[in-house]
């Protein structure tokens, strides 16, 4: 497999963090090319990456040499436009949410896409990559409670930027609980009602924060979404799935937690690859950026020493079935 | 930075696992040598990265064009002489656990470096690696429940492989918390005593599980460890930190706990990049092997489409307070 | 304090707990009449009370020598005579929920209690004399987490009885939650809106289960109910008070749990009368009841002896700083 | 059955408590005669209790009219008297722990029951009446986790009282697991290993606090108890059960949590008798308090009206699918 050449399209926060992920942690590809119309900002973004070109014209950006995939992070009117150029040329979109600001412009995606009669563009509703969501689709989709009746769900930011308008509550908070419910399901939303209480005296004036969003779906079950965007204590979201025979909710900061046939509880990892394949994943990154500048970063061979000297009295201790006192050699310096 | 080039000693269980890490999670890196006495499985290995070469011989593969570090995977006796081949071209060293299997070959290791005047080996004690130890070092350090003193650790596995003897419940499954509790509190272990109960009788005849073993630290903590390899029902690693003002536990399968100050809890994410960090890794890593086939591995564009229309919706509902139906184009074959 | 006479109006399953109840947990108090219109079911209930005569007539009950208090807990429609005829009396009344099936007979009451110029009638919601609830209350009322915007509840019931209508899932279970929430938020309910999913097939046919009902309060706050009488799997009462500053939740099996500023977490007891006090009570009250009978129901002399003489050994161990044996006299036959 | 007449003997903290546990929560019993050498103090408990007589001398008081078992609360010292005493009228006793100071007073309490052939002495372990010790009990016979190899326990206080020593860690505090371990288990405690950490710097000087117990038992398990009297934050008394196919704790502030069979998790209540049983109590002992005063002490007519009305709204709401409005009369000043 060759790398892969990414076109970055938009510089902001959520495209240089994008780009920093590229480097550190995906395998088999690298940005090699980003537009930005802000030419500073863009230039000290690809000056962060070997073998990275800057352009303010997305046009440019994608049809530049060794692009073979288009990742748009730039604001939501731009996508369109960015999204038809990669189709273009038949690339690979991965464009952040919202696809488009309204339906129509999405529905000329879906054209664009029809001409050529190939599927190419994805979505930035990363929920459907969370481990605890992909749990909860599992479990859905193996009846594991039955069909579906409820999702009671909960979306709380800590506080809204300055820029934020009521409308947005739904159209850019909201949304995300809309396909999540949508794939969980496997349902379309047929109806929305919402509901708004008296505005919590936390949030700017003017803002209907927060508010209870209720919507219908094609399979007869009910989603109730609260969204607070100023509820001051962090950001929280959580779902819980009701169905004919049990319930499941995720976002405690724990594991799925499933209620049925008269107990509540989870699984329990079956090995240590499962328990700390994040350790392991971050145990190698760090090594490798340490290790390309010569240096260690983790338990040293000192370390490894300690480790077996302790391991060795813990046997005598073993045999002997009384306290055996470790005995090691003094730390040389190197070593403090 | 250029990327770096490294020789994966052992392409057993773990080190075809670190194969596949580094090819899919780490940037910056890739294999370019794999070397195992068993030449068929080392070449299985190589045939599934690009440029890698295979060898039986680790001088061999750690001498091979374009490596820069060495990831040493292999049984533990074979270590000590994979080390020092790599020290003797000052090459940096990841080495999985044990460093050797007695404090002698360990204490060579350390004279090698003290003849190099520099640190260059890491050893894969991958827990200080973990989110929640290292949120319990970070609390330690900054004082956060006084000074600790004990450490109640238990470690259990579902079962034990069938080659498994008591001494290894120490020597290969303890060591991992004596690493733990040095680098958790900073200092040394001084002496152990070890309890054995009756045994499981789920556990193979003649093997002493579980045990609990007792560690005396130079500055005063106490650390008692469960280790018991035949539990039954899965994989567990727990640690709970008693300090003069509080008390600290992970790996109960939710983020840290903290007792102090006549409260229980823990943090609560303060933004989304904090709790949806893994699934934006995630989605990325996984467009990326699709795109590089020309596919799409995620939502849509018409699960796009279908989001912008139900917040069209939605923001009527808002408006009106009232009922609002969703209205939607006919799912086009495309993406059914 | 004298002894308070009660009598106790319906002995069905509510009726025949309080009398148990009574008798078994409550000091300062006895049953001295109980009726029933069924004259087997109500002997058989007054029987087991020394001291208690038996009526098929709830005035005669009521009239009855020694009547102090009455408590109702016949059914629904025949609350209200039973209500004004203690009023006559004078006498204060424990009347099971509803007051009355209507709010017709309900202001009859209260004008029966505006001729008297007091208050004799207490309603038996009893959430309000839950832990929990009583924690919620205390929070809220001090402010702790804000002004309340929301309450989500959650009541589930395993499965319905056969008499159960889709009318019942509200005058019945929701009502709970209806005074929770007036008490919760010292507010009234003033608008209703029920939206029904496809019933569950767990479901007896034609019956709605379940529903979400939406209650919106004098102070702007809005209360969302799951009701789901045949969830299967078992019995959960759940309630998440949202409020301007943090959130607080009860009946996940543990205590309250509050998230505010930053984090999520609970109070930890200070003392042991706290943690034990319901074991306290028990180990009394069972002990008297063996007691009546010449017997101890509970750890006994020989259980003090071995823990007197495991103390010993553990003194001195702790002197000694070695392993020390218990020392005991064997078992004599009287405590095995 | 007739009212059982109790004499306490001691009128300290835990002997006032008793009293007032009997006149509040204990059905069936009274106190008829209290003593404590503190003829003051005495005098006051007995002046709380219709027909309590005050007695400085445990023997008039054992010996007083109507005394039919007798409840000793002194201090350990005076416990082996009080008892003999009692046993001498063949009286039972329910006698706060320790039974006595040393196994020799206890072995004379054993001979005196011998000699009158049977058992009439109840200790004061409480924790055998805790409702999650009683499920563990329970699940242990079962044989829910096979065979128990560990318990690991932990005993924490706030803060210790200015009289403690350093004995007393074990004397009179791990003495509770002691009996929890014997009573848990049906085992004896073999032998005792203490080791001691450096003393927690909140401890008062010499004070060996906390420190590790290790009981080894007569079936081949092993007990550890961290005992920790001035942990700072809190009363908790935790209990984790190991055994061959699974793990139990309790004392986490929620219910028994399992580990068995790849899950964890605990049991749902499965109706609301259970769930609310303590509410129950309390509603009436509480209403029992407030009808001896001619008062209501919680939801009142008003409250039962307020139902109903919300309750026929919410009927209209279900039926028409549409927001309906509460219609209530304005709260008459009685309700204010």
């Amino acid at each position: 497999m060759n790398t892969l050449g990414i076109a970055v399209i938009g510089t902001g926060k959520m495209g240089a963090d994008h780009v920093r992920r590229i480097g550190a942690t995906v395998g088999g590809a690298r940005v090699v090319a980003v537009a930005d119309p802000d030419a500073e900002r863009v230039k000290a973004v690809a000056a962060g990456v070997e073998g990275a070109a800057a352009f303010t014209d997305p046009a440019a950006a994608t049809a530049a040499p060794g692009v073979d995939a288009v990742l748009i992070a730039s604001p939501g009117p731009a996508h369109e436009e960015a999204i038809l150029l990669a189709l273009e040329r038949e690339l690979p979109v991965l464009c952040e949410k919202p696809l488009t600001p309204d339906p129509e412009g999405a529905l000329r995606v879906l054209e664009a896409e029809r001409r050529l009669g190939r599927r190419l563009v994805q979505v930035g509703f990363m929920r459907r990559f969370d481990a605890e969501y992909e749990r909860l689709k599992e479990l859905l989709d193996a009846g594991g409670i039955g069909r579906p009746l409820f999702l009671h769900c909960r979306h709380r930011n800590a506080a809204s930027p300055s820029f934020f308008t009521s409308d947005m509550l739904i159209g850019d908070s909201v949304v995300h609980e809309v396909d999540a419910a949508r794939w969980l399901l496997g349902q379309e939303v047929t109806a929305v009602t919402v509901l708004s209480p008296r505005p919590s005296s936390a949030a700017p004036e003017g803002l209907s924060d927060p508010r209870l969003v209720l919507l219908e779906t094609s399979g007869g079950a009910i989603v109730d979404v609260e969204i607070f965007v100023n509820c001051g204590f962090g950001y929280q979201v959580r779902c819980e799935a009701v169905g004919e025979s049990g319930s499941a909710r995720i976002g405690d900061g724990h594991a799925m937690v499933v209620e049925a046939g008269g107990r509540w509880g989870g699984e329990i990892a079956q090995d240590f690859t499962t328990r700390f394949a994040d350790a392991y994943d971050r145990q190698v990154r760090r090594w490798v950026a340490a290790a390309a500048r010569g240096r260690v970063d983790g338990p040293d061979a000192w370390d490894g020493y300690a480790a077996a000297a302790v391991a060795e009295a813990g046997l005598a201790a073993a045999r002997s079935g009384v306290r055996t006192e470790v005995r090691m050699v003094e730390r040389p310096g190197l070593y403090r």
